[in-house]
């Protein structure tokens, strides 16, 4: 198969500048690899609340339903961070695509760059080396539960549910990676507070045995905190729920230097979606400074998902390329920078 | 008044090591600044546990109750922690001593000592002049709402729930103590995903104006546990939920180079409690190597709290005293270290 149906959702503040960046990459792509992608766009976010009241309207769900692959870029407006009282909001928008694709898992690789290791708030001998991937569940636990605010305003909650089999499949996967790395696999969970962390940690105690070449160790959430900062080479595979790895992957982005290198990948049974970790960065829209490798290299990712491995390889070394030579945007060098739109085309051109 | 009843409840792991020393300390302040202390020592934890069967005792809560203070060591047991069945477990014994005393703020300074900035995973730049305190909520949310695991095992729930009067309390001192500082207050929360959260935010917002010279802004969790590494001089006050608060304060305690040097005070009406923001440290227990500092720089806290102003400030000169002359334990320096009741007992004499 080379032909490969891709949704593309810009949504709000910067996605729409780093996806023109990431489609210039496929259009190289499709030429050097002989293989065709067909590009439906979708509205979805602030964007979408804007042309049409609903943050997912009903044609964006369609399109990435019937997709190979959804190309996500941000989300996320200021006017609606700021009004906690907005029925509406952006986020919806992604929490329902991710729940009616059924993604439950977030997959976050780390990884440092030999020429960026001093970009890092991290000491160099704290990082070099560090290789951590992130299996963060995506569609359950307290994002997903059941909400509630009082009429009257005087009181609210959230509920953070899980079962068994939401957290079987990722399990599995988490163990599944650990195989083909270092063989580590650390749930972080509060099972010293929590059911549902209670659930997890007998749930993946239940499955280790099938995995009986990997060492499955546990870590609460307080102290997987610090230990990220104090020793992240001590991690190799994370499994988390979902609130936890939202805090625990953004925090993880430090090792690398910059939260705008870092792909990821959302997976289901039958769809994917691929997204750079970081947000709408509202304050940097339409300026050109925007990175956008972190959707670039989830370009990559998507590339692994449709088996188009030689592609994934050479956008990879291209993208690696360009970091060491330094032709990168100003969060990563702030004395010699490129547009967002410089560093696109040439890592488009070493293809 | 110079008359004091202290509840001391050391507890597990490391606590009883620690707790020592700054009881050595609180014998000597009594004499030097002419004030008696009665100690009233009680179980709780895993220690309670195995000795009563109730990891907070009657008579442990009772005491506790009666006094003008509690000074705690530390919880935890990995017997417990592996065991995700275990019906009895020792947090419990902390988790109902604070909601009994109704100890609703958890307050946690951070600051960078000279001498040991360079023990920090995060570089000089980046921290030096980092000063913030963390208001954390500590008696509600998700720690203390419903939970369940159905007598199957499928499924599990914990419900956060926060009403306005969890928020409010808390919300003005932590508007108070911005007011004596930098007059900056970041509430950190998810008010993009949940309900809890934009009670929090609102309520704040309703507040804020009560205080026109401080600045309140806001920081979605996953941002602020990305800031935290990457330009902690950002922060100056920090108001945060239960849970945020948990992840979060322990995550900013790299920023000090050593978990071991971090004091804590809970408060509430009535009561109030002191303790270290470490944990039980099992692995380090009988061995003499656990930090002192946390502890006694907790008893600093307990001072002011008891408005022994004087003696809280003599204090806090002999730990530094004790630091810049390196008179430390293992973890700050490999070198040349002392050992715990050494460290106390330096820091003891200088007072
Ligand atoms: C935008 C927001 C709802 C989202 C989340 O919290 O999941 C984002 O922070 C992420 O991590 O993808
Ligand atoms: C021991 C545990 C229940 C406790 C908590 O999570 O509150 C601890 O981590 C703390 O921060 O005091």
């Amino acid at each position: 198969n080379n032909y490969f149906k891709i949704a593309v959702l810009p949504g709000d503040g910067i996605g729409p500048e780093i996806i023109s960046e990431s489609i210039k990459i496929l259009d190289v792509i499709a030429e050097a690899f002989q293989c065709k992608f067909h590009f439906d766009y979708g509205l979805i976010g602030a964007e979408a609340i804007f042309k049409t009241g609903n943050p997912l309207p009903e044609e964006t769900l369609k399109i990435c339903k019937d997709s190979d692959a959804v190309l996500f870029g941000a989300i996320g407006d200021p006017v609606f961070d700021n009004n906690p009282e907005a029925k509406v909001r952006p986020e919806q928008g992604l929490l329902k695509l991710r729940k009616e694709l059924g993604l439950f898992a977030n997959i976050r690789p780390l990884k440092t760059y030999p020429s960026l290791i001093d970009k890092s708030p991290l000491k160099r001998e704290i990082i070099d080396g560090a290789d951590i991937q992130i299996f963060r569940e995506l569609v359950s636990g307290i994002y997903f539960g059941e909400k509630f605010t009082d009429p009257e305003g005087e009181y609210a909650y959230d509920v953070c549910k899980y079962s068994r089999e939401d957290i079987i499949p990722i399990a599995h996967m988490a163990f599944q990676e650990a195989q083909k790395r270092k063989k580590k696999l650390t749930l972080i969970d509060k099972a010293n507070v929590l059911d549902t962390s209670r659930l997890w940690r007998k749930t993946c105690q239940e499955i280790a045995p099938e995995y009986p070449d990997v060492q499955l160790d546990y870590m609460f959430v307080d102290n997987a905190a610090m230990q990220l900062i104090l020793n992240p080479k001590h991690f190799d595979v994370i499994l988390t729920e979902n609130m936890f790895g939202d805090i625990i992957s953004d925090e993880a982005s430090v090792i690398g230097g910059s939260i705008g290198l870092l792909p990821s990948a959302s997976v289901g049974e039958k769809n994917a979606l691929f997204e750079p970790i970081h947000g709408s960065y509202p304050q940097a829209k339409g300026k050109g400074i925007a990175n956008p490798i972190a959707s670039i290299l989830s370009v990559a990712m998507m590339l692994d998902h449709l088996n188009l491995q030689a592609a994934a390889d050479k956008l990879r070394q291209s993208v690696e390329h360009a970091i060491e030579n330094k032709y990168v945007t100003i969060d990563l060098n702030t004395k010699q920078y490129y547009s967002t739109s410089e560093v696109g085309s040439f890592i488009a051109d070493h293809i």
